[in-house]
């Protein structure tokens, strides 16, 4: 084909690694440290464009393998994209979800290209002079809403002071941990993430932040830690409670036996993570959400894909996150921005990273309202300070950290932590 | 938000009408013009964009009041165009469909939509400096494969001389078509358009279009001519024979029921003509490929949607075509290009339409061994040409019709043509 050309010329793919909080999960604990990815990809003619992804060893290996596959294509063959970095991977789709075993299978094809995705898409937008969500169909909201994102978490990590968060262990701890997330932030949606207390323990905490936040929409998450008989015992003590109750129980079968016995709205970011598992979560009826992820269903366009697949067979649509940077919260503004149907605040855990550590200048990411005004400038919005990706990268290469594994981490300081499901 | 503008300033909407060959199909003939509709979008800096849809009179009616609805809007807004469109219709949503009653139930906003977001995309195209395919993630082919598109015929329009395609009205007639539209395009599948005689007749004709092109993948579409029994028949007796089986009996209740009984392939661009389409389709098993249509299914961008979720639902996909001019040829031409699991070859109306009347600049819409290249230049890469608009709006004016009516036209030479479904 004979047209202007935009090739790759380069594609740089760098580990970084942030601080972050012991934050509790059904799987273990946050380590000190989050590992993510930053990919740049150059053009012949000089644009750069900038993706985020998980950090894990087996992924980065695959995100190597896919950036030396992108020389020579062009920034506007996103289909393309998909094709070369299939061809890349050959086979080889075993593991590297980077999420500490709580989200497995989605597409490795999915996961690898996204961000690649992400800085194609960027650098459109700084060829066309306008902003990301121009490509996907244009914003149909100047500002995205999120959500504020609660955690259990100790005051600090073992043999460190406390943080500076302190602990939430309770109802009355998490109540406190909202007060100052929604005081610095102006959430008017809140999330917590469950599975680590027994069941009533958590039906309480979230009675206390029924009752402290009262116009507050109220999602409760425990990463499938519970049998169908505890989610629906839990449904129907919280019934009327709830916004939705996310991945209450384990795979499409048991979701589907949830949903058919409780009114409360199931959503997912475990059971319908790619592509293929629509079709059965459509057919028995499994889920009312999906928590979409840009970052594992293939990037933007993909997620505009099931945006559409969502609205076509009547599935309610957010969005789910892990720990991130600037980068990826830019994207997911974007997307979000883009997505008329996506109407839930989205999740992020931004609020969980110290302001002073990020790759980007975080001018244009400034909350108010519990909203995050949608970059207008050509592309995502936000420049890569190389100063910050190179201290990000030497904190990579000094915490010894290559792989997130909460299960381990947690298992230093409590030796018998449990890992059999559903833990209730 | 603060953003570079391309902001909408004029929208032109022009019937036309060009000559049309007496084709049969199971509701009358075609009569001898077609009625299409060409939309121009300007912007406020000059740039300019073509969308070709039906003609009829509702239809019409209805794009000039949403096009008066596009002034300000920014070409890049796609999802605004949706909402502006929808707000101008209001709950105006009966009839229009332009198709002689043989498609509907299509979306009205989306096919009101439809010739508007080709021409955002031209534009989008001119000022990125890309084909139009760019914007849809890129061609995954330099060329798109068509079919030869077979009609039983008249020898001529009555009242006037034989045209020069003369009768066609048995298997020996059908196949010296095929010979002569092959051997002028160089096809390498065959569509028949049935339901126009007994079913006997019907499977004599692709047997003997089977025997004279051994080779070529075949397709019989009798528009839900026949009964599920009819239906399940034929498709014994073409078994092995048929590529796919379009549309042979009505609704999604009859497909599936034929469905259930036979192994032949199943197509639709009858029951599965809009989103809302998809979810009960899938759920009875109805069909096994759609047949997707930007102009009834929203543009070009939903009809990459529409992709999206027959490959998520293991549904093939296939293109429908009506008798169109060069602006919808370029457009389907972009969309096929930049839909990877569009495999098959696309149906098309060209050769009925003869080369002198169109309304742009034919030079980038060659036919090579059945295939059309994908236009390289900015936007759909073809140019209006407005004496040609004038003449063929002029003919509209002149010829009288308003709306396709092909059984009206049929019972003015066989009063007492049938129109109970399912006719066999």
């Amino acid at each position: 084909m004979v047209r202007t050309s935009e090739r790759i010329a380069a594609v740089t793919v760098t580990p970084v690694a942030f601080r972050d909080y012991p934050l509790l999960n059904t799987v273990g604990v946050h380590e000190p440290y989050a590992l993510r990815t930053i990919v740049e990809i150059t053009t012949e003619s000089g644009v750069s464009g900038l993706g985020e992804t998980y950090g894990g060893t087996v992924h980065l290996e695959r995100l190597r393998r896919a950036a030396d596959a992108l020389t020579g294509m062009d920034v506007w063959s996103l289909n393309d994209l998909i094709a070369r970095t299939s061809r890349a991977l050959g086979g080889d789709t075993g593991g590297g979800d980077g999420m500490s075993g709580m989200v497995t299978g989605s597409s490795t094809v999915d996961r690898v290209m996204s961000p690649f995705d992400v800085a194609c898409l960027d650098i459109q937008g700084k060829l066309v002079g306008r902003p990301v969500s121009d490509l996907l169909g244009g914003a149909v909201r100047d500002s995205v809403p999120y959500s504020a994102y609660l955690f259990y978490k100790w005051a600090g990590h073992p043999g460190q002071e406390d943080d500076d968060w302190g602990p939430a262990l309770d109802p009355a701890g998490l109540v406190e941990q909202a007060r100052r997330m929604i005081g610095t932030y102006g959430f008017t949606s809140i999330k917590l993430k469950g599975g680590v207390f027994p069941p009533d323990e958590e039906i309480a905490a979230i009675r206390a932040l029924r009752e402290a936040f009262p116009e507050l929409p109220l999602r409760l998450d425990p990463n499938a830690a519970w049998s169908t008989e505890t989610s629906l015992r839990v449904a129907r003590e919280l019934d009327g409670v709830l916004q939705y109750l996310e991945d209450p129980t384990e795979g499409i079968g048991g979701m589907a036996a949830v949903a058919r016995s409780t009114s409360t709205p199931l959503a997912t970011n475990m059971c319908v993570v790619s592509f293929d598992d629509l079709a059965p979560a459509v057919s028995e009826g499994a889920v009312g959400i999906v928590l979409s992820d840009h970052h594992f269903w293939g990037g933007l366009r993909r997620c505009g894909q099931l945006a559409a697949i969502c609205e076509t067979f009547g599935l309610g649509l957010s969005m789910h996150s892990n720990s991130h940077l600037g980068v990826s919260l830019a994207a997911m503004t974007h997307l979000a921005a883009a997505t008329p149907r996506l109407t839930y605040a989205c999740d992020t855990h931004w609020p969980w990273k110290r302001p002073d550590e990020d790759v980007v200048d975080p001018a244009p990411l400034r909350f108010s309202e519990g909203r995050l005004a949608v970059p207008t400038a050509p592309g995502l919005g936000v420049e890569l300070d190389r100063d910050a990706l190179a201290r990000l990268h030497r904190q990579y290469l000094d915490c010894g950290l290559r792989d997130r594994d909460d299960t381990g981490y947690m298992r230093r300081f409590e030796p018998s932590f449990p890992t059999e499901t559903p833990r209730w």
